[in-house]
C-alpha cells in the first residue's frame, strides 16, 4: 500500500512529505494507522546528522499513538482496532534482560532495530522508485501507517486521546518513569532536576507524583520557571545568579540536624556533561543518586573524582524510563485519564504533517515544550 | 602517661619508634591498650606525602585491635577490660547519616578527626619536649595505647585472637563488606574483581560468602593465581595475555541464552582510575554495577561515556565497606571465629614494634599481603 510520510532524505535537511510504498505485517508483525506523534529532541538529533549511528533516507519519529489495522502471522497480544503506542523499546517478555527483571531494556529485536530495519533484516518502507528507506527506532511514526513488531506495541484503553497520550511513548514516561523506576524516589525526599524542557518537567511531576518535599528546578532561562512550578517545582535555581550551583543546593537542603546537605536525587536533562557532573556532586554525601536522562552529544564523557563515588554518591542512568514499555504504558495512560499525571499544558502546538517542519522550528527556537503533529 | 609508639616525623621517612606523652581519655572517649595492628596502603599512602591531607608529625596505622584499659566520663557502651577494634569510620547512631539508615558514613565527629585531633578539638598524643603528635584517622594504632571517642571502639568476643581479627578494622570489612553491604550481590552472580592483593582476596571471599558462581579476578601478576583461588575465584585473567579485558569478561560471561554478557557486579581494588573505568564498562548492560574500593591518586578522574550509564550499568563505591562499625564489626569477628571467613592465610608476616619499617618495606617490595605488628 501507500501513505503519506515525512522522510529524512539526508543529514541536515527538512523532512519532505511524500507519498511512500509500505509493505504489509510479516509474522509477528503489525500494521498501525498512526493518529498523532510528537517531535522529540531525538528525532532532531538524527535529522541534525549529530548522531553517529543515523541511517538514510529514513523515516523518524518514535512518539506516538495510533490504531491496529492489520496484523502479521502469529500475533496474538493485539487485533484490528487495538488502540496502541509504539515503543522504541520491546517488551517481549522472553529475553535475558527482560527475564532478568532488573532491566527495561529488552534485547530481542536490537541489532535489526539499531540497523534500521524490522526484525527480518528487511524495511517494509521504500520509495516509489523502489529505494528502500530505513525504519527508525522500530517506529517510524512520521509515517500515517507504519510496521511494528508485535512486542513493541503497547496496547492502551480506547477512550485516552491520541493527540495527548502520544507523548507516553516517549518523554512522559522517561521523565516520570526516571523518577519512580530507576531512582525509586520515595515520599519525603529532596531532588533536583537539570534543566525544565519537557523532559524535566515530566521528572518533577514524577517527583509530585512520589511525593517528594522539596523540588528544586535548575535552568539557565528564568521563563521557565512558572510551568515548572505548575509541574511541582518547589524551589528555583538559575545558575546565572549564583556563584555555584552545587552549593547552593546543598545549602538549601541542609536543616538543623543535617548540616551536611545534599540532595536525595538528581536528575540531569540537559545533555551536557559538564551539569551531568554537577548533578552528582550536588547529592548527599553517603546515599545521594543522579540519573542521567539526557543524552549527550557523540563522544563526550562524564567524568568525576571517585571519592564523590567512594563516599556514596551512586551514580546511574536510565532509558525509557526504566519502564517496560506493554506493562507500563497502559497504566501511565490511566494515569493520565484519572488525573494522577498532566499532559495538555505540554502540548504547546498541534500541526499537520504538512507542517511537520515547523515543529522542528519551534524546538530549535525553544518555544515549544512538545509539538506533536496530528494526521 | 607515657607509651611507646613509631611516629611519623614527615613525609617520604621511615617511622621513628620512640616514647610519647598520651593523655588520659575525656568525657566519651576510652584509652585502649593495642595488642597488634596492620599495616595498609593508606597507612602508606600518608606515610609516602602523596595524601594531600596527610599531617605530621603523626602516629598512623588504623587497623588494630586492644582491650580497654580507661574509659573517660559519660562512657556507658564499654568498660576496662573488653576487647574491641577502633573504628575509623565511627557509628554514633544519632546523626542525619546514622539515622538515614543508607549509610555508614557516620558524621558526628568527621571535622576533628579529619585534622588529626579528638572531638574536642585537641590532641592526647604529644612529644616529650611537648609539642603536638597529630591522630590519625581517629585511630593511631602505631602507638601500644591509643586514645579513641567511644563511638570510634566495636566490643567484639574476647576469645577472638588480636593479630588476626586486627584486619576487620580495615581490609576485610572493607572488601567483604563491598559484596554484602554495598553491592548486594546475590546468588548465583557473576563477578569480576580488578586487583588481586589484600582487599581483592577479601571480596573474593565476600563474593564466595554471597554465594556467587562466577568469581573472575584480574590481575597483572600472575603469582597472585593460587592465593586468589584459595579465596574463591574461579576464573584468571591476566590482563598481558588478552587485547582486551572488556571483551574478555564480556565473552567469558555470555551464555547461550544470554549473548550480550558482562558482569552482574564488578569490584576495583587497584585505585587505579583506568582500570575503574574498564570495571564499569564490563558490566552486564542493563543491570551491571561497579563499585570502587581502591583509592585513587589525589586529583585523579574517572570518565566514562554517559551511554554506559544510560544502557544501565551503575556505578557505585565504597568506604568500610559499607559497614557500621560497632554493629557489623563483631558479626564479622563471629564469622572468622566460626570459619564462615578466613583470615590467616593472609596475615604473611608478623613483626615487632620496632620492625615496623619493614612492614613497609614488605609492602613495597609486594612481598606481603598483610603485615602485623604485635606488641
Ligand atoms: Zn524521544
Ligand atoms: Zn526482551
Ligand atoms: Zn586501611
Ligand atoms: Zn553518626
Amino acid at each position: 500500500m501507500r501513505t503519506r510520510a515525512a522522510v529524512a532524505l539526508e543529514a541536515g535537511k527538512p523532512l519532505e512529505v511524500m507519498e511512500v510504498n509500505l509493505e504489509g505485517p510479516k509474522a509477528g508483525e503489525v500494521m498501525v494507522e498512526i493518529k498523532a506523534t510528537g517531535i522529540c529532541h531525538t528525532d532532531e538529533f538524527t535529522l541534525s546528522g549529530a548522531d553517529p549511528e543515523g541511517l538514510f533516507p529514513s523515516i523518524l519519529g518514535h512518539e506516538g499513538a495510533g490504531v491496529v489495522v492489520e496484523v502479521g502471522p502469529g500475533v496474538t497480544s493485539v487485533k484490528p482496532g487495538d488502540h496502541v503506542i509504539p515503543l522504541y523499546t520491546p517488551e517481549c517478555r522472553q529475553c535475558a534482560s527482560c527475564l532478568s527483571g532488573k532491566t527495561n531494556l529488552c534485547t530481542a529485536i536490537r541489532a535489526t532495530q539499531g540497523q534500521g530495519l524490522m526484525p527480518d533484516g528487511t524495511s517494509r518502507f521504500s520509495m516509489l522508485d523502489g529505494t528502500p528507506i530505513f525504519h527508525y527506532m522500530g517506529c517510524s511514526t512520521f509515517s500515517n501507517y507504519t510496521v511494528l513488531p508485535e512486542i513493541a506495541v503497547a496496547k492502551v484503553r480506547e477512550d485516552a486521546p491520541f493527540d495527548k497520550i502520544c507523548y507516553i511513548g516517549c518523554g512522559v514516561t522517561t521523565g516520570i518513569g526516571a523518577v519512580i523506576n530507576t531512582a525509586k524516589v520515595e515520599i519525603g525526599a529532596k531532588a533536583v532536576v537539570f534543566g525544565l524542557g519537557g523532559i524535566g518537567l515530566n521528572v518533577l511531576q514524577g517527583l509530585r507524583l512520589a511525593g517528594a518535599d522539596m523540588i528544586i528546578g535548575v535552568d539557565l532561562n528564568d521563563d521557565k520557571k512558572p510551568m515548572a512550578e505548575h509541574f511541582g517545582m518547589t524551589h528555583f535555581i538559575n545558575p546565572k545568579n549564583c556563584d555555584n550551583v552545587v552549593q547552593e543546593i546543598v545549602n538549601l537542603t541542609k536543616t538543623p540536624f543535617d548540616q551536611i546537605g545534599g540532595a536525595d536525587y538528581s536528575f540531569d536533562c540537559t545533555g551536557n556533561v559538564k551539569v551531568m557532573r554537577d548533578a552528582l556532586e550536588c547529592t548527599h554525601r553517603g546515599w545521594g543518586q543522579s540519573i542521567i536522562i539526557g543524552v549527550a552529544p557523540a563522544g563526550a564523557e562524564i567524568s568525576t573524582r571517585p571519592f564523590q563515588l567512594v563516599t556514596g554518591r551512586v551514580w546511574k542512568g536510565t532509558a525509557f524510563g526504566g519502564a517496560r514499555g506493554r506493562t507500563d504504558v497502559p497504566q501511565i495512560v490511566d494515569w493520565y485519564m484519572n488525573g494522577k499525571i498532566e499532559i495538555d499544558p505540554m502540548i504547546t502546538h498541534t500541526l499537520s504533517l504538512d507542517d511537520i517542519n515547523k515543529g522542528f522550528d519551534l524546538m530549535h527556537a525553544g518555544e515549544s515544550i512538545r509539538s506533536v503533529v496530528l494526521y
